[in-house]
């Protein structure tokens, strides 16, 4: 189903006890040694939220990015197999001591896996500010190595045990054939608020936004440095897309491991026991296949997550175009999926396009009115939209035709707002804002 | 009680027919032809929204007040002395003939009061994007012109005109002794949503933010320049320091007529029929003291605004200290006083103080985690802050202090963030997210 569908990776589940409710709340995902022999061909990349403030895991996890992008075949770092992930306290706001309490737990799971302890790279979400619990964890590691396995279960308990608000458990998969092999790729992620990445990447310091968690198995040959890159590419085509309310977490991730054990796809090939696929490079066609997969699975689970929005109804999507720049198409698109007025407009089903192209005006962002056009469609029917706004005039019978209705009911509201001749674009995708909104966050306790 | 208070003005409003309601729609301030006798005590100033797309009474407004400030002895410009304000239809996105249907009904006015029509300035609020019936308004004229008046019920009937989704009506008044002369300022304004003002000045490109609109009258001697000095930092002061939902209108307004007129206190004194007030110059204790009083109804008006924000149950400031910059502290408050988490969490009186630090870390600025911390009051009871969070760690012990939750329940809480050691500092007013925002915004229907 996900996770343990690529070859070389095994998961589990169990209660540690971290969840108010009593759920499973612990989850591990290892890639099996046999990809340790070929070491080009296996590989661990991760982006972490650009937050200033970020959680104790994401500081453990940043060093052994480095670490990992700095190993020289002379002094090779470990490659990270084993990733431990809990919910219900997200290790954050916590210091040193969080720092501490994190490596104590990944120690403890690298001795009973008999690896170095820069090899078990942890994932913390929920509760903010609260010292993590850390016997209950190293407690619950016994029975959780224990249940490891692969299949549907074991994927399905993993993607349980992350969750917090979820109201959905989420996972991806898609395979491609590369290089004469059969390649993989599985996920599973959480998230349904505080949902706005804005993932690093390892190589560029790019501008910063829920605790989303995401880790993706792949079983194709690609080493560190050439995930990482993949990995960048495709965070930005998607977690970096969505937003449920504009508040970037402080525990963010996404963490992609290879085994390299794709095997051949002719069925007369021997099938070596660890893996024959020749390693990707970057810069090569099978590099845009691998990208075009992970994408494929990314982009479906950030759909999944912005759908999944904290008291979500519908989702919508603002394609901007004719910007000066990107950045400057990325910038009016979040501002518009980001303003409450739009949401809530949505939630209504409201063509209050007024509040659209207003909140395009607020992005800091400098464009001509006179050449701003706006058309509001159902996504699935982009041949029936609506031109309610052109070249800066309003088209009154716009509001009198009944495709309009239908584009403002629809699950996926596509908006493409044109802003003059440029050659800058983007699009992103937010939900509405309900009235259960505030009821899921007001009523949560802390 | 406002705008008449001040000698020299008379307002007074009508129904035209704009709101749905049929509830009074128009409204008129004018100043007295007396202060003419002395140009150089008498001035306008106004000061609009930074957002890209602006309202066609945007558009004539900035045209007056660059004819003004660029006016010299030998061509001077006319200055404004009446205001006409609809309700009900905000006549953006209305490209030409939105500026020409302003014009009209401006010009119409102008006949009536024996103006020129760059003496009149407009200013419109409600939906966005429907073309202005200039038939309904300058049919209404005669009976607005008939009506003026000054005295409490003047005030009233003008303020309650501008009226869209506010709840509560908004004036404030101040007075004060400049210079051995009584100088009062009296103030109207509305706006409930669509807030998060950030003015422009007539001085400066700075960065841009609801239908605000905010009329100012005083009877200081004081002329067009010196005025514009005036407004521009009583408005950074208040307007530009407040937020409803983060989305800034196309029509926020502030504009502030003077008419010189202000008596002297000693009674034995002449009064001259024009004022005898010198004209306060910049730089000088006068201007101080003025700015003092405009920045005193300018923060009382802000301040009634956010307090009436859609759904709004409670305010919160969020002072930030310790900042790199002003600015660097202004874009964390910002952050903070906008996150939907944040504003949820006021809402529910929950002290979820991570929402708090992790919407700064999300800010964009700069600073370091280790040296931030935060405390949570009463905004009435400063001596009984909560620290939540000290140098980066937690502080277990404050949830149980009976002070947090006393905090958590305030009509108004002050949150304390320190990020650092730096010399930036700044202030930002907020209001809590309700199920009721969400009912008023999806449910009204365009």
């Amino acid at each position: 189903m996900s996770i343990t569908q690529p070859r070389g990776f095994s998961a589990s589940a169990t209660t540690a006890g971290l969840k108010p409710s009593g759920k499973p709340d612990l989850a591990l995902i290892t890639r099996s040694d046999a990809a340790d022999r070929r070491p080009h061909a296996t590989g661990c990349a991760m982006v972490f939220t650009q937050n200033r403030l970020v959680g104790a895991p994401i500081t453990i996890g940043r060093r052994i990015r480095h670490a990992l992008l700095s190993s020289t075949p002379q002094s090779p770092a470990p490659i990270p197999r084993a990733l431990l992930i809990n919910a219900g306290n997200s290790n954050s706001a916590t210091g040193q001591q969080g720092i501490d309490d994190a490596t104590t737990c990944c120690s403890a799971l690298a001795a009973h896996l008999g690896l170095a302890p820069a090899q078990v790279i942890p994932s913390s979400t929920g509760i903010i500010g609260r010292l993590l619990p850390t016997d209950k964890i190293v407690s619950a590691l016994p029975a959780l190595v224990a249940s490891l396995s692969t299949g549907d279960q074991a994927d399905s308990a993993a993607m349980g045990a992350i969750m917090t608000t979820d109201l959905v458990p989420k996972h991806a998969s898609a395979e491609a054939v590369i290089e004469g092999h059969l390649v993989k790729v599985g996920a599973i992620g959480k998230g349904a608020g505080m949902i706005a990445p804005r993932l690093d990447s390892a190589s560029r310091a790019t501008a910063p936004s829920a605790t989303m968690l995401v880790f993706i198995t792949t079983d194709a040959a690609i080493d560190t440095p050439t995930l990482q890159l993949a990995l960048d590419s495709a965070a930005d085509a998607s977690f970096n897309r969505i937003s449920v309310d504009n508040h970037a977490s402080c525990s963010d991730t996404a963490i992609c491991l290879s085994s390299g054990l794709a095997p051949p796809v002719d069925p007369a090939a021997p099938i070596l026991p660890a893996g024959s696929m020749p390693p990707i490079r970057p810069g090569t066609r099978q590099f845009d296949q691998f990208i075009d997969l992970l994408r494929t699975v990314c982009a479906d689970l950030a759909n999944q997550i912005v759908s999944d929005g904290e008291g979500a109804t519908r989702i919508f999507t603002v394609h901007v175009a004719g910007a000066r720049s990107d950045l400057d198409a990325r910038q009016i698109a979040r501002e518009v999926v980001n303003s409450p007025l739009v949401k809530c407009a949505v939630h209504g089903r409201d063509p209050n396009w007024g509040r659209i192209v207003t909140a395009a005006g607020n992005a800091g962002v400098d464009f001509d009115p006179n050449h701003c056009s706006l058309t509001l469609a159902d996504a699935t029917q982009p041949d029936r939209a609506v031109h309610v706004f052109t070249e800066g005039r309003p088209n009154p019978e716009a509001l009198k035709n009944p495709d309009l209705k239908a584009a403002m009911s629809a699950k996926h509201i596509a908006m493409h707002l044109r802003v003059g001749t440029g050659p800058g674009a983007w699009h992103f995708t937010g939900c509405d804002l309900s009235a259960e909104y505030v009821r899921v966050n007001a009523d949560y306790t802390t």
